[in-house]
């Protein structure tokens, strides 16, 4: 089979040394260019020693006809960047996956209002494929346009999907407690992000209201059938990888013996059976993020506590994986055609 | 003034160390003792360097004659110690405050059931009073025998209780989403809390019902006035100190204009307005662990995300000091007619 | 005895808070100003939660006026700042210490050279007292303006100078092998110094020349009377407070039994036996970090391993503490004629 | 090629897991049994739940008849344990790769002294050869029995076999600096290495004398033709993985211009010009330890600060990698004829 010659677009943060990482290994994928307009002429092994030699790459600027001429382009960008540049590349014909937020809402109104800013292209938004193979698989092989979700979004919905599929629970008072390693808020130089600033200290942030909220509620009413209410506060952890969801759902009075913690085990056994990249771990198990790091697993565990109203559900992703760089990459597997987990088969680091 | 004697029962352990850190600087207070089977005999300051200087105290093995020659005996020491040891201190009127949860549960067989033993005193419990100051001060001012709060219990009610008093929640469904530095589980040589172990990773644990549980419910329904149904999931904290807990609770429908972002403000500021340690913070924070790192703080954050019908409550102490010895010392301040903050002005140490 | 006025200069980075957290307890000392030009307006705890309740001031532009009416002022900006307004203050007879590296080294084109800037006031640093005190007491009792030694060269003098000043190593081949948690780099939003590029990670930086090298070597070379040649390799940790530096000699062929375990460890207990900030800690003994944290402790351990021609020295400091704002309290006390430890008796934040 | 069949003895540990992480990605070994008297019947995946999905294995008692139907056996033991089981092995044909200290040091006396017991096996020890591949590449090839390196004497011994091997410095006076990730004390519940003893803190450990000293030594006189005199202080780092060693030689005053920063340079490239795992930086580089975290990298930086007559060797790996099972992987490729690097092939994970 012929190599896949991919692009990454603004690769300088973690999303985009992560690709990088993940693509050294991927037998089918040859990355041919990757871009910075600030770091235009560095070789990639500079900024990221770990790089040095796997890559003989150097940062490039931005250049339509280069990147169209590659097979895929991975946007790892701010919002707002990938809206403006791939309307061109996929009228040339470029299959792009696009890890930034700009086509994961369909609700243009509802996107432009979170980002504070006018959408440039709500055609490709109605056209993008939302990229949670649990999800959609089928239309991922057929897409050009791939909206890869949101770290927050992917471990939250992988861990209600099988419940809210079944109609278990209550679609409104839904609760998500999530927390996330510092590299979730990317690499720049803020002083909130400072190391001094964050070790052996926790808390909570935008928790009135965060940008992954739609996003979430979407992909939930998606999956139940209906609108659906989510209250959603993101945590800041001192540690770098990792993002753990703890969700809370009231089950319905005629829930029953579906409820029962045996019953629950076995639904999400079920629903994940076929899924290559979700765990649903043994009744009674704690997932931990490390047992994620690095790849694209997901981990689950659901329970009843004291066999009252409430389900609990476990739901362990690393961001720059799962939750970012490596669904990408299992995106692009299905869209090329590819074993699904090739290039991902790598156990998690641990300790 | 004279000088208050004070003995520490198991003193090895990181609350036994924190209450020597405290009290060292507590001008009325005194530590004449501080027992441990197994260090009997070494300094204080060879265990615990940081108090070099400080101390000139072994340990020594308990003596109940030696106890009972102080005026306060503060109990560091496992469930199940305390209740063996403390009728006789009682009986000669000496003071107690015991950190550890023997005298926690009015309801024994609760107790005996979460603890997994007999309980070998009931009548102590039922005469013990529960030693969070911000419920029963007076009762505290006149108490022989004191059982100082959790850590999670101290940081959950705080949180609910506002809410709970006024009764503008619905007492079931209520969750409480909290995670704790690893200092909470002790100084114990055990695999799964070692550094390696936990360093960049974070996890939930007894998630399907934590010792703690029964105690806080027992104190949110005494603030409610009838039962309430809690929902408590703690996690694991790769940091030293500090709890998070992220409260979430329904709000009546009859709730209205007192349900507002504004109304839940002032509720809570004016219920806490004369609380020494307990800090409302402006609409809008987000708490950190940090601010309150080796103080008797409780700083607390409410929200109302969206206007929708949740109330979020952030609540933040350091398990060791408000958590567990300085809250001991503000409640031997209260039951010595002391000014209630003595020995606990130091702010926090950040960064 | 009257309260003393104090003013801080730049109080928004680390050495800022931990003055304040530190004075904030200071029975004769009322900080009256606190002077940043970015943050003017600001309420000092909006900055630092951890100061709500202690602190009602608000930042302001540095204004000479104002200052001048201080009995102590307190710079705590970067190099550059401090010269340029000191010799006013010192005009009208403010007393002035200064944490900043502007006054420390006598040899003016060397400052030069090391800081890439000309100096603005040579002849004041000509009057300048460094601020050591375990060296320097009596010119300090009596200084108008302190030069507050740097953390590293704190850490490092204290632990080479009984062997200086007793003449048993050779002083060239010293050796200085340092490591600072991240606060030594102070609250700047710099890309390096993020969280999620220093966890679990660790580095050696300015390896082949370090600011602080020519403040040690002069130091070092005081105490031993002539030239000494120091290789100084600092490295960054994955911690917040704690500066560890481990130092090398070569014990001169003529120290025989000088130069014995025994005989070192007394050399060093007789060099601090009336120092109230340094500890030499038994033979055998490895300080850690934390038993100094928030404190101005420095804890030396002397040994001599294996009996070569070797001597080490393990010296530990908190960087903001005794490497700078505890230490600069300790001056501040020396000049005043108050307690030295005044304000600074606090044990340790352990865990 | 056939596939090589390896069992791992005592696989409960850190160097355990992370040999069965890196054999998991080995296209051409299987593990065919891993061994733990105290997990016997345990799940791999239940004890390490980063590898579920990856093996089926269960723990087993360890079984003389099972091990020696294999090709390779890994041991991942405590000391002891290897040099009493591995004669058998060996006399059946088996090739064994020795992870502890067991065959390291050829001086059988003072492996008895440093580690307390008698040696097992002494002629064995002759046999065995070091398994530094840099050094000793031919001989492991055709060798039958691996002492694998210690991870502090890898990373030091790198960092001076080209100085040594020149002749540009002094044989004695040698000074290695160096710190490591808490995984390196290994997965046993010691009080001393709890997450809450160790975070946010910095320490010497056995400085004044460890048990790598010799194994150290005695690979550093084989660079230098006769007898090296080392001062080795380990720290202990508040992090997982990773060792960084600074090294600290003075140049012979013969060494003129080959011991110029140029030269220096130089003569480290020249030496690993061939080397798979060692990266010799570029001039005025700082490796840091996560840019080898998870890999058989080894990056090394030198440099000649200030001109003066030290030379400094920055030298980092991963203990549990490099230092321990990525390099057993590394010697097991060269004794059975596979390209060197399979299955060490991925960047190391940053962040």
């Amino acid at each position: 089979m012929s190599v896949i010659k991919a692009a990454i677009v603004g690769g300088t943060g973690y999303t985009g040394v992560e690709l990088l990482r993940l693509l050294s290994g991927h037998p089918q994928v040859e990355v041919t260019a990757i871009t910075s307009r600030a770091e235009a002429g560095t070789p990639v092994a500079e900024l990221f020693p770990s790089l040095r030699g796997h890559y003989d790459l150097k940062f490039t600027a931005p250049d339509v006809q280069q990147l169209a001429q590659c097979d895929v382009v991975f946007f790892a960008t701010p919002h707002g960047v990938a809206q403006a540049q791939v309307p061109e590349l996929v009228a040339r014909g470029v299959r792009v996956i696009d890890l930034s937020a700009d086509f994961r809402l369909q609700d243009i109104p509802a996107w432009e209002q979170w980002y504070g800013q006018q959408h440039a292209c709500p055609e490709l938004a109605a056209e993008a494929v939302y990229g949670l193979p649990e999800v959609n698989r089928a239309q991922i092989a057929g897409a050009q346009l791939i909206a890869c979700p949101g770290c927050y979004p992917t471990a939250i919905q992988l861990g209600f999907i099988p419940l809210l599929e079944a109609g278990l629970i209550e679609p409104s008072g839904l609760i998500a407690n999530a927390a996330s390693g510092a590299s979730g808020a990317g690499r720049q130089g803020k002083t909130d992000l400072l190391f001094a600033e964050n070790n052996d200290s926790f808390r909570a942030y935008a928790a009135s209201g965060h940008r992954h909220l739609p996003e979430i509620e979407q992909g939930l009413a998606r999956a139940f059938g209906s609108e659906v209410e989510l209250t959603f506060v993101p945590h800041l952890l001192p540690m770098v990888r990792g993002i753990h969801a703890t969700l809370y759902a009231t089950l319905k009075t005629t829930a029953d013996a579906a409820g029962s913690q045996e019953a629950l085990q076995q639904l999400f056994e079920q629903r994940y059976a076929a899924e290559p990249f979700v765990d649903v771990m043994p009744a009674g198990s704690h997932p931990q993020t490390r047992s994620v790091r690095g790849t694209n697993m997901c981990r689950i565990a659901v329970l009843r506590p004291q066999g009252r109203d409430k389900v609990v559900v476990l739901s362990v992703i690393d961001n720059l994986a799962k939750g970012a760089s490596a669904q990408a990459v299992q995106n692009m597997n299905i869209m090329f055609g590819l074993n699904e987990n090739q290039g991902l088969e790598s156990p998690a680091l641990l300790p």
